[in-house]
C-alpha cells in the first residue's frame, strides 16, 4: 500500500501545488437539445455559483479558482464579485466569451461575412478583455460554436481568413501580461464544419497571433478514437497547451465528470504530462473542469471529479521512471507497460487522504461536504428566481 | 437522359405512389443544447403547422400527411385539427409520445424505478392512443430519451425489465387497428446506456409485444459506419420494419436534411426497399421525414428533403436488377458495383420533373414555394405568440 | 487493504473455479497486412502450441483449456494431441473453424452463390465436428469472413438465406451434447457488408437453429462507442451469450491484449456478468482470450492477459450490491456511481496473491514464468522449421 | 444535359490537363491479416507492373505516371525500367519508401531508439533517393508504419525527436529540385500510438525541413467523421498540400476504390481544390490513386477508380461559383448548398465522353479495355514465378 510517505519531496511538492480551475456554469443547470432538467438550490446568479464554488475547494484544497462565462455571469460590479470571491478563498479565473447565443451569429461570429456581425462578436471579446481588468483574470478563453450545416453554405476558406483576422483584433486588444486562450472541437454545435475543428488548426492560428496566445485542450473535443495523449504531447513541444478543459466522454462531447467514463484514458494524459515536466505550476498549463452535471449534484460531482484528476496524477508521479526507460530501450513491450499499469492499478486513496489530513483538511472531501449541511441549507434558501443554466 | 417514358408501368406505378409522412416539429424551431435560433414566421400552434405541412404536399405532391408530437402538438379539439389539416389537402399521421420533457422523468420514463413516475410515463402514451382515435392515426410511435449517464447509476437489466412491462401495458392498450412504431437511437440524451439503443434491443421487445408492433430506423441513430441498408435488410426479413425516420448526419443525430450528408446512403437505402419490394404502399414500411431546420429555411428545407428522398427512389427504380443478379452471379464485382453506380450517377431530375408535370404540379416544386410569397405572408402574418420550437 | 479473507464463502469459491480458455493461435506469430513480425521461440505445430498454452495454466491457474483453430491446428492423431494436452495439465477446448483463407472463399464460404463452394465451405465445419468427437470438444466455434466490398457486389438478403441454410445444415450435424458458437464481428476483411455484422444478425440467426446455438461475443467486435456491456446484458437476458473472446481495442479490431485499452470497460463487463450471476461455471458462458501478440511475448503476454481478467472479476465481485442497489433506488447517481468505482479503484493485486498461494501457486505468475527459463528454452530448441502464424 | 461545348476554355484547359498517378503495388495482389487472395494474370515483375499501368493510361489518357515501391519494385536496371516505361507510353512516378517489413523495424524505423537500426531506416530513404535520380522521379513519399501498440511501450516524446532529427537527415540528402512528400495517418499498423497520424503533426514536420518538403492526404488516414475537405483548405493555406492518395473507406484505411463509399465527399475534396484554385498542374498538388483491388479485378478497378476522379473534377468545375459566392454572402443556406448540389447530381459522363473522343480515346475506357483482350493475353502468359503482393 502506498502512503504519502512514499513519495519524493518532489513528487509531494508537485501534489501539494497542483490546482483545478472550476467553471461557474457547471454549478448552474446543464443539459441535452432535449431537456434542461432543473434542481433545487441550483444558483440564480454568479454570486451563488461563486459560493458554490468556493465549497469545492473549502473541501478538496486543490480548486482556488473559478472561471466566468459572459454575458451568463455578466453582473454590475466586478471588483464586488472578486472580492465575494476573495471573501469565499477562491479567486476569479479565466474569462470565457460567449458568442453563440444572440441570434445575431446564427450564421458565425468572428467568422461571420457580415462586417457589422463580426465586428459585434469582436467587440464581445474586448469586453471580456475590459472585464479581465475588473476580475483580475490573466487569460481570456475562446471556444467558438462557429461552423456550417451544409457543404456550401459558406465558404470554408474565406471563414479561415475571416477567423485569422477577428483573432488578430482581439490579441491586439490584450494586454501584455494577458493571454488568448483557443479551444478547438470536433462538431457541435456546427455538423458539417467548425471552423476551429481540430489541434493543427487551433495551434496554426495561435502560431499566428504571438507568443502569448496557446491552445486548450477539452478531452471531449476529438474524433472518436483519438489518442489524447499524443496532443497533448505535441501542443507541449510547440510551446502552445495552455490548458486543458476536462470532462470525459463515451460518444461525442458529453461533459461528463472527468474519469468517469475512461480513468485510463486520465491517467495516460497525467503521465503525459508528469513526464514531460509540465505539472509545475509554473510549466503555464492550466488544468481546469468543464462538465455539465445534468442528473448529479453540482458540488458533489465537482468534488468527485477534482479528486479524480488528483488520483490520476498521484499514479502518475508514482510511474517508476527509470524502470519504465529501461524497459524501453530493452524494447520489452510488456515490462514498460507493467511499469504504468503498476501505477495505475495502485490505490492511491490512502496516500491523498494522508494529503489532505496534512493540510488540515477531512481526508474524505465528498462525505464532508454531503455532511455538511450546505445543500440542504442551499436548497431551502434559494427559492425563487431563475435558476442559472446554460442561458444565463 | 432518362425520362418518364423510360420507366415500366411497374415503376411509374411505384414512384407515384410513393408518400413520405412530414413532422409537425420540423416547422417549428429547432437547434442544439446550445441554441435555438429564431426564424419570422415560425408557426406558433398546430394549426400553423399543418398549414406548412400541407404547403410541401402541395408543392411536391408526396407528403400528404403530417405526424404530431404530444404535448407539443396538444389542442383542445382534435377533430377540429383533423378537419383543418383536411381542408389543407392533407391528413394527420403518427402520434409520438414525449416522455423526456417532464421533470418528473429526469432519471427514466418507462423505465423508471419509481412505480408512480412509470406510470405516470404509461398514462402519458395511452392518452396518445386516446388521441389517435381522434385524429384516425393509426400508429403510436415511441422514440425513448431513456438511459443513464453514469456506470452504475441505475441497473442496466432491471430497466429492461420495466421497459418489457411498460410497453405491454401500452400495447395493450391499442385497438386491433393501431400499430407500435418502437424507435432506436445509440445515444443521446443519454450518455453511457441507452435504454433502447440499437434495432436488435427494439426488435426483441416489438417480437414480445406481438404483431402489431414494429422497429422504426432513424437513419442518424447509428454508430459511426454502421451499414445502416443492412439493418434494412434485417428488419424487412424479420417483418418489422415499420417505418423510416430520414434525416442524415455527418457526426451523431445531426438531423440534417436527408440526402445532405450522404446522398449515395440514402440511394443504397432505397435500393434495399425496392430490391425487397418494400416500396409498394402496401408494403407495411412508412417513409417519413425527421428533421431539425436550424438554420435553413423550414417549408423549402422539407420540400428539398422530399425531393431528395423521390430522387433517391427514382435511381432506386432504375437499377437494371437483371444485370445486376447476372454480375452477382458471375461474381464480377466490378460489373456489379457499376450496374448501381450507373443508377446512382443518373440525372433523374428531369423523369420527375415529367411526374410532377404529369400530376398537374409545378417541375420546381422549390422555385414554385418560393414564388408562391407563402413565406413572406406568413412573416407578416405571425407576429407575436410565441413561435413553436422543440419544448412546444 | 483488501484481502482474501474479505471474500464471503460465496465470492471466494466464485473467483476460484473461475476459467480462462486460451487460443492455440495467440501462441503463433501474428501482425497486420503489413507484416508478421517472427520471434524465436515460437511454436512450430500444435503440440508446441499446447505446451506453451499449457505454461500459461501452470502458472496462473485458471487456464485449464486451449481452443484450436482448423485448418491451423490439423494434426495426424488428435487422439495423441488430447493425450499431449492432459500430459501438460490441460484439455482441448473449442474447435474454430477457419473458412476465410482458402482462394475458393475469395467470394464468400457459407453464404458463397456457387452451390459447390457453399458445400465446401459446409463440409470444412462438419469435418471440425468430426474433429470435436476426437478431441472431446463440445463447442464448434463459427467466425464468418464473409462480405462484399462494394455496393451491389451480391445481394444482402440472399447471402443471408444461403448462410441461414448452411448453418442449418452445419447445427443439424452436431451431436445432442455439442454446441454452435456464432461470432460477430462488426467489419473486416469485409469492409462494405459484413454478413454478421453485430449481436442482432447474431442472435437471430441462432434463435432460428435451436436450443443449441449461441453467441460470442469478441469485445473488439463493435461499432466506435458501442456499450458491450449492454449487449452482454441483452444476450444474457436472451439465454444466448455463449461465449466471451476476450482482448482490446484502441481503434477497430485491435486484438491488443485485454485490459490494456481499457481496463474500466473490462471491469463493467465482468459487472454486469456478475450481477447477473451468470460467472458460475454452470451459466455456460465461456470465457476466451482471442488475441494477437504481434509485437509482446506470447506467453508473458497470456499470463498477463488472463490475470487482467482475474483482477477485473475480482474487483466486480468485491462491489457492494447492496448499498448499489440502495443508491439505485435513491437516483443517487454519484452515490451508486461511487460504488462502482470504489471497487474499481480497489487494489486486488494482494487478495489475488492470496487466492494463488491458497493454491500451492507463486503469488506473482509473470515473474516467476520469466524466471522459470521456459522461454529460453523455447528459443535453443525450437530451431528450424516454420513458425506458426496466422497461415498455419 | 451538360456537354462539352458548356465549359468554358479555362474548365476546358484544366478539365484536359489533369492528371492522376497510379501506383505500382495497386497491380500486385493486396488483401487484409486474414488473406490476400490471388487472381490469374496478375504481375510478377516491375515491368509487367508498368506494362499494366499503361493500360490504363491508354485507355483514360489521364493517368500518364506510376509511383514505385522500394523494396517491392526493386530491379538491377532503372534505365531499363524508365526506358521501358518510356516504351508503354508512360513516365515513372514518386518513389515509395518502406521501412516496416523487415524485421529489423518491429520496434520503428526512424523513430526506433537503437541508433543502429534508425541508421538502416535512413540508409533505406537514401536508397531510394538514389533511385530517384535514375528514374527520374522527383518525389519522395514517406509513410512511416511506426508506432506503439500499448501505452509505455514506448516515449511518444522520444519517438518524435528521434524522427524530426531522421527526417532531417534524410531531407538533407535530396537535392535542390526533389521534395519530400511525408504522409499522415490515424492507426495501423501501430494501435495504441502512431508517430505521425494526423495532419498536425505531419505538418510541423515538414514545417521544420524546409519549403521543399509537403504533406499527403490519403482520404482514409482520418478518425471516423472527419472533414476531409477542410484538412485540404488547411494544408493549401499552409502552402504544403503536396499529394492526394486517393481510395476510399467505410471504417479504417480500406483502401477501397476512389469515389466507392462516399462519391460525395470525393466531390466535395475536388470542389475544395478547384475554389482554391489548386487544380492547375502547376499547383503543385499531386493526384493519385492508392488502393488495394483484393476482390476486383486491378486494371478495370484502376480505370473506374480514375474515371471517378475525373467525375468528380468536372462536376466541381461545373459548380455555379457566382451563384454560391451570391447565396453564401446572403446567408441563402438551401439556396448556397442547392448550388452545390445541382453540380453534384448533374451527370457529366456524356461530358468525358466528348472529352475522350476530343482526345482520340474509346469514350468508354471500361469497356474498351475489356474488349482488349489485354486481361486474357496476361492470363495466358503470365503462369509461373511468384505474384506481386504486398510482399514483394
Amino acid at each position: 500500500m502506498v502512503a504519502l510517505s512514499d513519495l519524493t519531496p518532489e513528487q509531494h511538492r508537485l501534489l501539494s501545488e497542483q490546482t483545478v480551475e472550476l467553471a461557474s456554469w457547471a454549478f448552474g443547470n446543464a443539459g441535452t437539445r432535449f431537456k434542461v432538467f432543473s434542481t433545487p438550490g441550483t444558483p440564480r446568479d454568479p454570486f451563488e455559483k461563486v459560493a458554490d464554488a468556493a465549497q469545492v475547494h473549502r473541501f478538496t484544497g486543490i480548486t482556488p479558482r473559478v472561471s466566468l462565462h459572459i454575458p451568463w455571469d455578466e453582473t454590475e460590479d466586478y471588483a464586488k464579485l472578486r472580492a465575494y470571491a476573495k471573501d469565499q478563498g477562491i479567486t476569479l479565473g479565466n474569462i470565457n466569451s460567449n458568442v453563440f447565443q444572440d441570434d445575431d451569429y446564427k450564421f458565425g461570429s468572428l467568422t461571420n461575412s457580415d462586417p457589422k456581425l463580426r465586428r459585434k462578436a469582436i467587440d464581445a471579446h474586448k469586453h471580456c478583455i475590459d472585464i479581465m481588468g475588473l476580475t483580475g483574470s490573466d487569460t481570456l478563453k475562446i471556444w467558438l460554436g462557429d461552423g456550417t450545416n451544409y457543404p456550401g453554405q459558406d465558404s470554408i476558406d474565406a471563414r479561415q481568413d475571416r477567423l485569422a483576422d477577428s483573432l488578430q483584433q482581439i490579441y491586439g486588444y490584450l494586454s501584455e501580461d494577458q493571454k488568448l486562450l483557443l479551444e478547438y472541437k470536433f462538431f457541435e454545435p456546427a455538423f458539417y464544419a467548425t471552423d476551429v475543428p481540430d489541434w493543427g488548426t487551433a495551434l496554426l492560428h495561435v502560431l499566428a497571433l504571438g507568443e502569448r496566445a496557446v491552445v486548450c485542450l477539452d478531452t471531449g473535443h476529438h474524433a472518436p478514437g483519438t489518442n489524447v495523449e499524443f496532443i497533448v504531447d505535441q501542443l507541449l513541444r510547440a510551446g502552445r497547451l495552455g490548458a486543458f478543459d476536462f470532462n470525459s466522454r463515451f460518444y461525442a462531447d458529453d461533459d461528463l465528470m472527468v474519469g468517469a467514463a475512461d480513468p485510463f484514458q486520465l491517467f495516460r494524459i497525467m503521465n503525459e504530462i508528469v513526464s514531460y515536466g509540465a505539472l509545475d505550476k509554473d510549466s503555464g498549463v492550466n488544468f481546469m473542469l468543464d462538465q455539465c452535471h445534468q442528473l448529479e449534484e453540482k458540488i458533489p460531482g465537482e468534488i468527485r471529479s477534482a479528486m479524480n484528476v488528483q488520483e490520476a496524477t498521484a499514479k502518475a508521479l508514482l510511474v517508476d521512471r527509470e524502470a519504465l526507460s529501461a524497459a524501453q530501450e530493452a524494447h520489452d513491450v510488456l515490462g514498460a507497460n507493467g511499469v504504468l499499469m503498476d501505477a495505475f492499478y495502485t490505490d492511491v486513496r490512502p496516500l491523498l487522504a494522508g494529503l489532505r489530513e496534512e493540510q488540515g483538511l477531512d481526508p474524505d472531501p465528498y462525505g464532508a461536504f454531503l455532511r455538511s449541511g450546505y445543500l440542504e441549507k442551499a436548497r431551502e434558501e434559494r427559492v425563487g428566481g431563475t435558476q442559472a443554466s446554460w442561458g444565463a
